[in-house]
């Protein structure tokens, strides 16, 4: 009651002071539905601000291999759904936003009528199983709540959630055979081959209890439940796919039919009741990382008694209090809904990863009572370090200290004492390269949002960073360098350890530790050892010290680079574009070459080879739907034609992001994609994570007021914006005169006027 | 060091006060190889007593089915060791003892010298695999220590245990190839098909942790380990057997060689250590229901900083303060044996479930705190109802109570709110038939050793019998009887709850509940409903009333009969001996009928469908080496003629209890057939649990006192005992004859002294 109350006041504090020209609602500009279609990766499902549950249609049962053999199709759905599909197999309870990879999809539920099936049936002939046909005429997909109609059996399905109870709303035509489907086997990444047990109870006619432990990307990993039904079940029952051959005294009494309890490597489970015409069912389903006992506390404290209706009120109005802290006006509503999209799905994780009583699991598997912050999971580092948890400094700053905390934590929990690489979940995945958690530590001690132990974050960075057995470190440490031949993909470790080490560098500097600092700044000159002034590129280095031979700066996947050729991956040193610059011939040279970079042609031969992008995601060889590149284009801060930045950033914002399906060129990554939007539109990005300066390049917006938790707003404004007008002029801070490239983070933080004076001519000088 | 105090200062004690007769040392008489062979199913390895670990040694590695069919084999294995094999493939840490079913078999540790084997081998050809042949020479089986020569190794190895941590010391050859394996696909009953997930962690280079997550007898469960080595590893690495196709970012480095974790279905672990001759390496093997968090606090508060032959003196000491619960005397010394190793096996369970700080794993597989009792687990209550618990209400008070709690807190958490059935490590197996935990509370509360929520206990004694949906508990509400039609072993079933139902009754009594009282009294009578007046003998019945046709009274297993034939299971009503003779034809036909019980010849094939015993276990058709007839003997008191009993008793102690490993005549079934021969012995035995009467038998010792927990001594004296003299002509119970044939508890907890005077002459009257 008292959260309802709490929340209430919320929605007309909001409604009250959404003033910004006309009165706009931020939601009204939220599409979950931008990036369902092929690459994105995102979901259409509900979820609240970097919510614990993500609940969500799938659209098809993909199976990592078949006869033995991985197909690959399981990438498509690293969200579970497709917007091409034609068909609903059920709604689950946990998706990833926007990843290359996958995993998650837990406890799908599907209600139906007629005659029961315990299987999902086939994309081709929904038919045969529980899954139903649908039009995307029927979605309604908004922040923090999603409808659609499942044709085959005449069901109107609504989906909202909290934190971490998914709420379900099924309104049934009349029928005495309607049924609720719990598929504990599904999955997503392994359709029905993950769940190594599961395990459910039928605590009493309306509220189940289970669990289910998989081995998916998350090798070991364990989903507890709760789930309250609005009405007594008829009837229920399940039906197992048993792999072990004992079945102790099971076979003495009937366990498949209203036996409250089962537990097996394989179950579906249905729920039978009589429905009148329009009659609804209501189900809530609260998970926990912890425990059923947990689940049921997260039940209790989130979601009993409430409405579905209060519920989605209570969501949205949380996901208004997050969207409202950027007010802004862009040229057209395409763009509106581009920005709003953008915060959304940079608000959808990492996710929180504990009950309410603060209790989670650690990677250590065992329970961990969270003291002092909240529990954070799912850090995509590799791509989040770069532009998302920068953003979050600015307008998450209380967030992103928690999620540093829990990055502590996992470090704690860690056998290997090292920070996350890519976890989620209680797990460490490893996916991807680099020690990424480094420069999200840097850049929040450097920018000063660090209410942490920084003494002892440090200490976890350099820990992270002398692990020689991890992938090739050792070497790195021994000579210099990643020597291809002992680890693959071996320049872009050395690139991106590099850029590590100068943010544990910076670092070391802030907390005096002289040697430290010496040290670091050594190693992070490392990218020296791999560039190869013949070729003018990057290139991969035996561990005898010659090149590899065969070299194709395009073609270069898995040759020496990893998601990313060696044209792309040759520019990347962030921590020191000047140094590069002049190591790669000077200003003028460079200029040329990085220019030349988004007017090439890239055959298709080479885009074969391109990871997690679509064609959409490539502007010449210039790729934005993957991220080693998206500094790229901020690099002309350093020379000499910063104006060559502002035309192209303007065209990859048009490009990349449109208001559809198919909107985004690439993965969005959990969020990275969109911070890069985000930071882009409103005129500076963060080109490298541990430095306090943003380069500048071209505003998309109009107006923006950030409105920032130290109780101050910052706004963006852009004189004389169009589409034509890309070009700055002149750029002033509190009306004084910037007269370098960048912006510092103290500016921003300190509030204020930053006006961008745009042109439809370059700046040249 | 304050444990190690406590327990030197009791280890002065015992050895001062151990004055009866010569200065005698209870285990001098124990010899856990007793019952290893054939049908006994005792283990003979180390553990304390009701200890959570049994670290023993495993003699085969068997599958529960071969090419998908069940072969049988795994039952000789309930408890990992057959006497006759010729190899051991290691030791593991959890053991049943003398059960009929099987289980457990945790985390195998076997060392091994030369080149790396991963793999176990096989019985015929042990140098294929890491297992060793061994003499039964090299062995000594103590309480608490266990020592055998690995033969194929040069390894001696030696265990011992605290309650919660095993410990094994291994004296090597000089080796540099030195191993140390860890199988966690290793399991009892089902070979390696039984784990359904393992996880391990190398925390540094003496400390491991993980655990394994199976599918056994126990449906759902998991262990967790944290292992200590006295030495640090040179080089440790795993072998994975993999289920799973998807290996995640795992190829990337080298994850199977001193990488500090792994996760699997199916993994082999080895620890290499060069070794000096004669050099020692000490395991401590710390175990827990909860966590890898709770096995390293077991580790710690158990057995750091103590020697393995500190932990060795201590356990011992703890086996020597239980077993001299009972000082005795008997006629020979292979009786001392049989006498003090029935105690120690009556001792071993239930055994303790959680860690030393209260937490454990409930039914509901949530973590639970023990408030106000220890949790136990592994309840056989079909066996051990009828005398192993009334013999705790006697040496055991204090934790029989414990154990009741614990089985409240089983009935709170489980799903169907009853009571256990065979309950083992938060699962309900369901195992045999028959809600006897209602005996062994009702045998509690009315011997007055209920210090616990007794309103509560009887409720739940009350729904349990209630359970209309558990093996056919409804018909037997609705019918009188359970129809054999609808349910198998109807009749065993409808006497054993005849039974249970009565035990409710005496509750009720004393409770005041008369309309309960009067509603289970009525039901305690169904035995009369499948009483068949014209065959002499209870007979399954149809739902329709009609006897089943074909019926031989020999031939009667699973044809209305479970472990027993009808001959046997009709005089199955403990609770009404004197109705069951009247209705039986009244004392004197009944005295013959019984009489020819243990004379009439039982043809070959009948014994082929009498489970769990040996031929040794039978004598005609009195089949003493299962449960169901363990009162049967005692009925002559019921009759003129108890000096029938008196002669039989003394019989079957000899023929079916023998100091030798094939010294049992059946399963030791957790206690239950030693806690028999010990209340046999001593000359009184508990007919029907429920009752605060003992029969009156022939004792076999020549003098015993009982130290009971209230500080009193209760002392029985066989006057004129001998071989011969088997039958009593007197009792005397502090010097006042005895007219009845039977004994009150309440006298027995007043202590005193209990005389019998023995003679070669029945006393006819």
């Amino acid at each position: 009651m008292k959260m309802k109350q709490i929340i209430t006041s919320f929605f007309v504090l909001f409604t009250a002071i959404n003033v910004f020209g006309q009165a706009t609602d931020p939601l009204d500009y939220v599409d979950p539905m931008i990036g369902t279609a092929r690459m994105g990766h995102t979901y259409p499902g509900a979820t609240a601000p970097f919510g614990m549950v993500q609940l969500s249609p799938d659209t098809d049962t993909i199976p990592y291999a078949v006869n033995g053999k991985y197909t690959g199709d399981v990438y498509k759905y690293c969200a579970g759904y497709q917007y091409e599909d034609k068909t609903i197999v059920g709604f689950s309870h946990t998706h990833f936003s926007g990843t290359g990879h996958s995993d998650l999809g837990d406890f799908l539920i599907m209600p139906t009528v007629g005659s029961l099936q315990l299987n999902p049936g086939t994309s081709d002939k929904p038919e045969t199983g529980y899954r139903s046909r649908f039009s995307h005429d029927t979605e309604d997909a908004e922040a923090g709540y999603y409808k659609v109609q499942l044709d085959d059996h005449d069901i109107q399905a609504e989906l909202t959630a909290t934190t971490r109870v998914g709420v379900h709303r099924y309104t049934f035509p009349e029928t005495d055979e309607a049924h609720l489907i719990l598929d504990m086997m599904y999955g997503i990444y392994n359709y029905d081959e993950k769940t190594t047990w599961s395990f459910i109870r039928m605590e009493n006619d309306t509220l189940i209890t289970g669990y289910k432990s998989t081995n998916g990307w998350a090798r070991t990993r364990t989903m507890y439940f709760a789930m309250s039904l609005s009405k007594p079940v008829k009837s229920y029952g399940f039906k197992s796919f048993e792999k072990h051959p004992y079945k102790g005294f099971w076979g003495r009494f009937d366990q498949e039919n209203n036996f409250p309890e089962a537990a097996n490597e394989k179950i579906r489970v249905h729920f039978d009741f009589d429905m009148k015409e329009g009659e609804q069912l209501i189900v809530k389903m609260a998970l926990s990382p912890v425990s059923t006992e947990g689940a049921l506390k997260n039940l209790q404290a989130e979601a009993a008694g409430l409405s579905f209706d209060a519920i989605k009120r209570l969501t949205q109005n949380a996901w208004r209090k997050e969207l409202n802290k950027v007010e802004v006006k862009t040229i057209d509503e395409p763009e509106m809904t581009n920005f709003y999209t953008a915060m959304y799905h940079a608000f959808l994780g990492p996710t929180i990863y504990q009950d309410v009583d603060g209790k989670y699991k650690g990677i250590d598997q065992n329970i961990h009572q969270a003291d002092g912050f909240t529990n954070y999971t799912s850090f995509s580092l590799w791509d989040t370090y770069r532009a998302l948890h920068p953003l979050f400094n600015v307008l998450q700053p209380a967030r992103n200290q928690q999620m540093i905390q829990s990055m502590m934590a996992h470090y704690d929990q860690s056998v290997h004492k090292m920070l996350p690489i890519w976890s989620h979940h209680a797990n460490e995945n490893w996916c991807m390269i680099g020690y990424h958690s480094v420069p999200v530590i840097a850049d929040a001690v450097m920018k000063g949002n660090a209410d942490f132990d920084i003494e002892k974050a440090f200490a976890a960075c350099v820990q992270t960073a002398n692990t020689r057995y991890f992938d090739g470190i050792g070497d790195y440490i021994d000579m210099g360098y990643v020597p291809e031949d002992k680890s693959r993909a071996s320049v872009s470790k050395t690139l991106e350890y590099a850029y590590d080490d100068w943010c544990i560098a910076q670092m070391a500097k802030k907390l005096g530790k002289k040697e430290l600092y010496d040290e670091f700044m050594k190693r992070s000159e490392s990218y020296k050892q791999v560039y190869d002034s013949k070729t003018g590129f990057m290139r991969p280095k035996l561990s005898n010290g010659e090149w590899v031979e065969e070299f194709d700066p395009l073609d270069t996947h898995w040759k020496g680079f990893i998601e990313g050729n060696a044209w792309n991956y040759s520019l990347y040193v962030p921590h020191d574009p000047a140094s590069m610059i002049d190591m790669m011939g000077g200003k003028k040279q460079f200029t040329g070459h990085l220019d030349s970079l988004f007017t090439m042609e890239l055959p298709d031969k080479y885009f074969e080879h391109t990871e997690d992008i679509s064609r959409d995601g490539i502007i010449g060889n210039y790729v934005h739907g993957n991220e080693p590149s998206h500094h790229v284009v901020y690099l002309f801060d350093w020379t000499d034609e910063p104006w060559r930045a502002q035309n192209k950033i303007r065209m990859i914002l048009k490009a990349m992001y449109k208001p559809a399906s198919n909107g985004l060129g690439g993965n969005d990554d959990f969020g990275q994609m969109s911070a890069w939007y985000l930071f882009s539109s409103l005129g500076f990005y963060p080109v490298a994570p541990g430095s306090v300066d943003y380069a500048l390049g071209s505003p998309a917006v109009e107006e923006a007021t950030i409105h920032l938790e130290n109780g101050k707003d910052f706004k963006v404004v852009a004189k004389n914006q169009s589409d034509k007008n890309v070009y700055v002029s002149k750029v002033l801070l509190n009306g004084k005169e910037v007269k370098s490239n960048f912006l510092s983070h103290d500016d921003l933080m300190a509030g204020g006027e930053l006006v961008f004076y745009m042109s439809s001519k370059p700046k040249k000088k």
